[in-house]
């Protein structure tokens, strides 16, 4: 059964006509106008077909389609309707609009669901303004506070705290909209994947088996500046070229690791002094090693590290590394995958079981709801970029997934056993 | 025979009394404030010691002794007095104020010489304020026109002709100064090296055969930008990794050319985006080559241009190549060298012909004159630095070397053959 996207392109492009040009594309930053005026027609389409919406303290908005047995706890879906500067048109906003269309679609066939259904948009998901990612969901968990909020400064010198209280929401009260697990039976995010493996393999529909986290570690390289014209080459301490054979060693590392689905990264690389006729006597490198695998990231770390240490000794180079941050993969629910699988099967949709490389508020709901995340392709894995773009045979696969996965998960009977049990 | 270096200290200390701090090192930027107080200081020691002082249209300072015989041309002696921003207490400095003192000496002494002699401050050696390097001395030999001056902005936006139009100079009729070579016998310069060479394999004197000429060129690296996370290793096109291995290529080639003194430099790589969780999509990278061979040279170029196509190829980074300037070498007069060489073992010093990969006005000078340019050590090769220094029994190496290699030119007797012959 393929359903009618039309309707669904349609409000999707209604939120892509907020604050989007051709040559900027979308603006929706965290709390900004762009993102206001979403929030405020999202509100409006849910109320246009009679669902029950409210917004949370820190500006979650939820939007509620009662089952028949209202006491039941609920099946959650959902994503974001933020963006990063000069944005996609699809990224958060796909997840979102989808639930919508499904709710729609359900609410116009008249079909019947025991559990309630909730489409929740998640605010502040983009780290873009505020340094700080899928803020909202860390909120559901019970992550943040007050403090947490007001550490959170954007480029205007403006705290996160005080920008929420401007916009009239609560963040006094951040602690209060911690989740009560046994309110919600599930939750599903559908998302696009943002890299380029389901489009180039041209596989269907990816079915998120974990969301990787980032190690991540800053490597300050010492050498000695010296004039690139009477500095001989043997008596250089060139931190530039030492920088080099790390790089690569990093990429090195990072493939061998593959097969665990690790990746290396090295996104920064600044130089001093930075003049053509200096021999670099100082670099800045910033690393990101990721993974589902903890094992295969620290030995990732581990031989990096090493290395750095062997090629510094031989290049008479200092050396210091000062870890950033050190996150934990998620791993998501096993019986949730085998639901959006066997929807994907009865489908007839191909699919891959795959780790994210990127973040989504879904590892944070995961640790408190089963949960599952579920990507379509985008096009040659661009986003976060006005070139987003989504083929409309996967928003329709992405649809009709969500759809059956939804009903399935609103029905008693189908209950999937999906008790609390240790997610990771 | 060993000279007394204490006058000579202290006039380099009295010219380092200006603007000069501890933490700051010395700031004498051409045509600030810095370096007009040090030209009044150092025309006022000239004057002193009753040499005849005037400035040209340009601002090159001249002193001149008189010889037995004021018609025949005159020995030519100097460097220059301004620095680098937070440069150090010998860079050009040395020169003119050993100069000095050999005249100072050969007046004391009585001694009697043929030829006058001259010393010669060299005005604006140093591009950091203009962007142009050895003004002065490039004047002297008829490179430049007011509109070549109009053309140098410094970072306040103002151009070199209006600072020298203000400072009282005359840079409308900057192409009157060009030298008439049978006015001059010949030139010497003493710098200090600005490389580690001879203080690290402990030789007393440079006698510099060449100085290198840089050729310079930019890479520009096109890969595809993507998410640190979510693109796997075997589908990026990584501008980084793409540019560290052509890094290490471009010093591998310098090492295997440095038997023909070539050297080569990365000194600046830009990265974008730049972000932690963003896979390169482009860098530019900057390289500079020197050398006194120019097929060496050429040589390098050509087999790095060959790298940068392969690596760019097997990682699938589209790559430009810009030539930003070529220079060519500039060989000085062998004969110049012989005397200087002669001088050395008279004297007892220990000396290794070399090129010098730094610029100097010698390289501008030897293109009308018989030119020398002699090497002191500075300790570890630091210049450019508030950290330079010379050690004083290198002082008294390079007062001693000067004072006899100027009284030898000046001798009618000992003229050398320095007739016009090609220099290159
Ligand atoms: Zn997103
Ligand atoms: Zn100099």
């Amino acid at each position: 059964m393929k359903l009618d996207i039309s309707r669904l392109q349609r409000t999707i492009d209604q939120i892509n006509g907020i604050e989007t040009t051709q040559e900027e594309g979308v603006n929706r930053l965290a709390l900004t106008d762009g993102d206001m005026k979403a929030r405020r027609l999202f509100k409006e389409i849910c109320s246009s077909i009679g669902l029950k919406i409210w917004e949370d303290e820190i500006g979650n908005i939820w939007a509620r389609k009662e089952g028949l047995d209202p006491t039941l706890p609920a099946v959650l879906c959902g994503s974001h309707l933020d963006t990063v500067p000069n944005g996609g048109r699809y990224d958060g906003l796909l997840g979102v609009m989808t639930a919508v269309e499904v709710l729609q679609l359900i609410q116009e066939r008249e079909l019947e669901h025991d559990h309630p259904i909730e489409v929740v948009v998640f605010s502040i998901e983009e780290s873009s303004r505020f340094n700080l990612s899928t803020v909202g969901s860390k909120a559901l968990t019970g992550e943040l506070n007050p403090s947490s909020l007001k550490n959170c400064i954007d480029q205007q010198g403006k705290s996160l705290y005080d920008v929420l209280l401007k916009k009239g929401y609560f963040p006094d009260e951040v602690e209060k909209i911690k989740i009560d697990p046994s309110q919600y039976k599930a939750f599903v995010e559908m998302h696009i994947e943002q890299g380029p493996v389901l489009y180039r393999e041209s596989i269907d529909i990816g079915v998120v088996e974990a969301i990787a986290a980032p190690i991540r570690f800053q490597l300050n390289l010492l050498g000695e500046e010296a004039h690139s014209g009477a500095c001989p080459m043997k008596m250089r301490k060139d931190a530039l070229t030492a920088a080099a054979e790390i790089i690569l060693e990093i990429e090195k590392k990072g493939i061998e690791e593959s097969v665990h689905q690790t990746v290396t990264t090295t996104g920064i690389c600044r130089v001093f002094p930075g003049a053509m006729n200096v021999v670099p006597g100082e670099v800045d490198l910033y690393v990101d090693i990721r993974g589902i695998d903890i094992m295969s990231m620290m030995r990732a770390v581990t031989d990096i590290v090493q290395k750095v240490e062997e090629i510094c000794k031989k290049r008479q180079v200092q050396q210091i590394v000062k870890i950033i941050s050190q996150e934990k993969p998620v791993l998501l629910n096993k019986r949730m995958m085998e639901a959006v699988k066997e929807n994907c099967r009865r489908l007839g949709l191909s699919h891959k079981q795959m780790a994210s490389g990127a973040g989504h508020d879904a590892m944070n709901i995961a640790k408190i709801l089963p949960t599952a995340l579920i990507f379509v392709p985008c096009v040659d894995g661009i986003s976060h970029n006005k070139k987003e773009r989504v083929e409309a045979r996967d928003i329709e696969n992405g649809l009709s997934l969500l759809y059956e996965t939804i009903l399935t998960l609103a029905q008693k009977d189908e209950d999937l056993n999906l008790e609390k049990e240790a997610d990771v």
